[in-house]
């Protein structure tokens, strides 16, 4: 923990194709005094997700973009250090977006309460947080699986995956997972998929195709690339295909060469009915009671496992953003920056 | 009519690119004789449509394609000429599959009765039939139009993007019509669209973006190509796309040069959480009793105008056909068979 100093990292310029160390700096500050009605938070554990690419970036997005000297943004899970407000007081645990950095001021808006008797703090930033609230929004949403259907989810290892594949399950479908190698047979015997692919085989289609006899109805898309285009030939009559991330794409710096298969996909949409959709987890705010509800009961029951890749010391996260770009994470990528 | 002949149009080859002469026979054959519970059909006006393009291949698609040597399919509305089936009494009118010929074999099942009193029969093949029926569904289930939102449809002169319009517009839509040039008043003056843009300019990007301000809240697709290139920036987030048809690639024989588009359209599903999807009328047969309440009063007061391309004589079928797909026709092809 600083002594008086709050660490931070900015954004010192746009990536151009995957972030390099120059695009981050590392800045020391006061430990900042909370104003009226303020809490100062200590962050204790740091978030690191596939959209925090997009956001280093001027292109549209769902979200506004970092600007380039501001801290860049995250989830946390914080304690409050010095309260001003009535609602916090020093000791209280809590969901925040505090950022990467040591300390973070906030005016309480948005902060969420964590027990920590209930399960490890850690899952209020994956399977108890946002990432678990995309698998099972996206899924049941855009989804809708039925008993006996195939889905397949790209990204299998990662905390939206996982979670995706373990819903699906409890929903009677068959699931195939694709992840890197190394993970294949802790997400079947984990996380019980019931056939795992490495997604640099380079039989990756014919082993798609094998694992998923009664072609594809449902396919959780994180990735985009080579696995999208081994998903694509076997989808059904009316595939549903919940766009959640395109992991593959966030480092692109120009488009692929041709042919231009833009108009071979529309008219796969057509002649097959599919749906594509794309979602954030923002805009089911609304299921934030359910999703605690259902998938905080699973959790207890052990019907949801979930796997954490903790990285520890603040000044690790530009390199463990690049690792999670890669994949070469294994869980939810969180930066433990104090105990 | 035919003098005990029954003329027949068949599927001489598939067509490569644009359909041929050569790919359609003409054949002459004796006008069948109706068997135990089946009638003869007497086929007076028979319904061109573009999705018989897609049929005229060994590509997999939703309906089943055509076999070479089989009389071309296609909707009909025709009189019981004779009958064998306790149902159907000479003369009854139906809507029929009769296909491209004088006389068809029915066996009763799914012919729809068509009452004549209650609007031209004609119209059971195309604002109140199939055609009308696909912008019914498509636009309520899939593009759920609200009001004050921006509905751009392809083919707007057609019979199913002339009723896409004027659905949308009754819904409290501002509406936006791109058709040939020759047909721009027209869908303004009777379809009620509140621009109307000719597919053919050269400026068609930016006249699109002027007619629409608020960018696009719902594109209706019928058609691919230049359209759809024009429309995809200025798609709002939560767009929805019903893919209704892709006339401009029917006759493709080939994918367009790169660069390669499909992830580009893949990242704006999900940074605009766009909704994408396929559908056919067939899809929501469930609906035909709530398409006909209320389609059927909105044409009875007046709030639903069609308009027709009345083709007579059966052998003119392939040439009018051809001219569909380019688009030269002037509102729902129909070929008149018989008086």
């Amino acid at each position: 923990m600083a002594q008086g100093i709050n660490r931070q990292i900015t954004l010192a310029s746009f990536p151009q194709g995957e972030p390099a160390p120059a695009n981050f700096a590392f800045v020391e500050s006061a430990i900042p005094e909370p104003g009226a009605g303020q809490v100062l938070l200590r962050n204790k554990y740091l978030s690191l997700d596939p959209y925090m690419r997009g956001r280093m970036s001027t292109a549209r997005s769902y979200a506004k973009g970092f600007e380039i000297g501001q801290v860049l943004g995250g989830g946390t899970v914080s304690e409050v250090a010095a309260s001003n407000n009535p609602n916090f007081v020093p000791g209280d645990l809590v969901l925040a977006a505090g950022g990467w950095q040591d300390y973070a001021l906030s005016n309480g808006e948005g902060l969420i309460r964590i027990d920590a008797t209930l399960a490890p703090v850690t899952t209020a930033l994956g399977v108890l947080g946002m990432p678990g609230m995309t698998a099972y929004t996206g899924l049941l949403n855009i989804g809708n699986p039925k008993p006996g259907e195939t889905v397949v989810v790209a990204a299998a290892a990662g905390p939206v995956g996982a979670t995706v594949g373990q819903i699906a399950k409890l929903k009677g479908c068959r699931t195939v997972g694709i992840a890197a190698g190394n993970k294949l047979d802790y997400i079947t015997s984990e996380f019980g998929f019931d056939a795992a692919l490495d997604r640099r085989s380079p039989d990756l289609k014919d082993e798609l195709r094998e694992a998923c006899p009664l072609g594809i109805d449902i396919y959780f898309e994180n990735v985009g690339g080579v696995v999208w285009e081994a998903v694509l030939p076997l989808l059904n009559d009316f595939a549903r295909i919940p766009v959640c991330g395109l992991i593959a794409h966030y480092n692109d710096t120009q488009l692929p060469p041709g042919p231009d298969r833009m108009s071979l996909l529309m008219r796969m949409v057509l002649t097959r009915r599919m749906r594509i959709q794309g979602f954030i987890v923002f805009d089911f705010d609304a299921q934030r009671g359910d999703f605690l509800r259902d998938v905080g009961a699973w959790f207890r029951e052990g019907k949801i496992k979930y796997r954490e890749h903790i990285v520890d010391g603040l000044e690790k996260a530009p390199d463990a953003f690049v690792k999670l770009l890669r994949g070469d994470n294994f869980g939810k990528m969180i930066i433990k920056i104090a105990d």
